[in-house]
């Protein structure tokens, strides 16, 4: 009961990055494997980094084909909901903005039942949700989404402390998870929305 | 016996590997260090990511100084031989081809030799394989190898696949590295002389 | 006794790293939280790489309060000594030379530790000290400190390098960490100052 709705999170995490990685790879023009490739890196690489911190070996990004599964399944979408997705005005913010909740209470959940301090449980589920995206933007020579102006990885560090919050207080293990994710894409969806973000480095020069 | 055929076949795969970063560094007009770093990271890349994920540690690429010298013997070659190189089309493209082939194998076989099931090792073949190149493209600031319009994982995958089959069903333990990786090769080969890729995503709006 | 030094050693190292990491963020423009991101990644990517490779999990970096409050304090003072700082030529330089050194000594004296082999601990040494600086340079798209054809990664090779030497020469522990980091940090500075570089790969074509 209580393993599968992070089973559940998890998955659906994988799936929302694997498309917003689908679809960057489509605005670069590359081909259906190289899509798959990318769609592969955003959906694993943040939990890969996560389970190589933990000493969970190997990596469930490439121990699994269920993981294999969903980026199939993100590509194949990324054709059948393009007439839904191209209505959208950034598609893959929104899809990479849901990864990001979902990820961040499964890095947090998984962190500490590896028996991780409160510190690195906040930061392992940060870096779960910001690391898939992080690669795909590196890889495909687009701005890291973490360097834009709007509030993002502080939107993953929120999600991550709700779960953390939620297991040292004991509250329902089949609500903490999704509350966890909603703040962080509210957040993150309201700081998109009415342009959000947190101050420059101020300079004096007026440049 | 068999132990010594996948020394023999990750040396050559590092050698490859290493001119080819080698070579891409002279592209980029490296200076001479620069170049080793970048032979360096191409040859062991892939390798310290699989070694990473099956917790063999440390990394055999950064504790054996033979790693090292192949990447001086290729930045060295690099020189030697670029009276023959050059004549050559792309020699960044065959030399890595050379490497993808042996890699792959190699890193299937580390796999399973480590307990991985058959998932992991194939997976983590391909990765080993396209892992350096990937990284060298990223640090030189091209476009990743991994995302041409031209089929590369694919073939490492294929490669791996045919290393861990025949160790399932006990093939000849020299002859099976070769055998895929030369598969891998000329999969690799074959869809660059004849411009074989995958089909891209379509778009119905013709842009 | 003996371990405060390198505690001392290793804190001062991901300050300077994290200002360097903090003014490069500057100069393109990125928001506060952008530039804690990459001081961040900056001050704690090369002793991630380090842990990894040695197994040393959690990876320190990720696991006290006390790296994030330096890369807080840099962004801090990224600020607050901006007067001073804007004065230098080029004050990512000078304090990604200072982590340089201060990261060798470091990463060398944790894997001599942790049981590593001689080989090992002068890679790793080197890998600590260049691996934060390149993650830096490759998230913001700028050339790899690394490949400019200045001296770096040798400088980084010969402070580890010492700091190895001391510690089978039971050099006294309070001195050889400060000694292997200045060395390192002059031949950094001295190669910036005369232009020292390697040579370039030949081209007889003259190009």
């Amino acid at each position: 009961m209580e393993h599968q709705v992070f089973v559940l999170v998890d998955l659906l995490g994988t799936l929302a990055f694997a498309i917003s990685g689908a679809l960057a790879a489509e605005e670069k023009r590359l081909d259906l494997f190289g899509a798959f490739v990318i769609a592969h890196i955003t959906a694993t690489g943040g939990g890969i980094f996560r389970d190589l911190c933990l000493g969970a070996l190997p990596p469930v990004g490439i121990s699994y084909w269920r993981y294999l599964a969903c980026s199939v399944m993100a590509v194949a979408a990324t054709f059948g909901v393009r007439g839904i997705v191209t209505r959208l005005k950034h598609p893959v913010l929104l899809f990479d903005s849901l990864g990001l909740g979902l990820f961040a209470v499964v890095g947090a959940h998984k962190a500490l039942a590896h028996g991780s301090n409160v510190e690195t449980a906040v930061l392992l589920g940060t870096a779960t949700a910001v690391g898939g995206g992080a690669l795909r933007d590196v890889v495909l020579n687009r701005v890291p989404i973490i360097l834009e102006r709007e509030i993002y990885a502080v939107a993953a560090l929120v999600g991550a402390g709700v779960q953390v919050l939620g297991e040292q207080f004991t509250w329902a293990v089949t609500v903490t998870p999704w509350f966890g994710a909603a703040i962080c894409f509210v957040i993150r969806f309201l700081s998109l929305r009415y342009a959000w973000s947190l101050p420059l480095l101020a300079r004096k020069d007026g440049q």
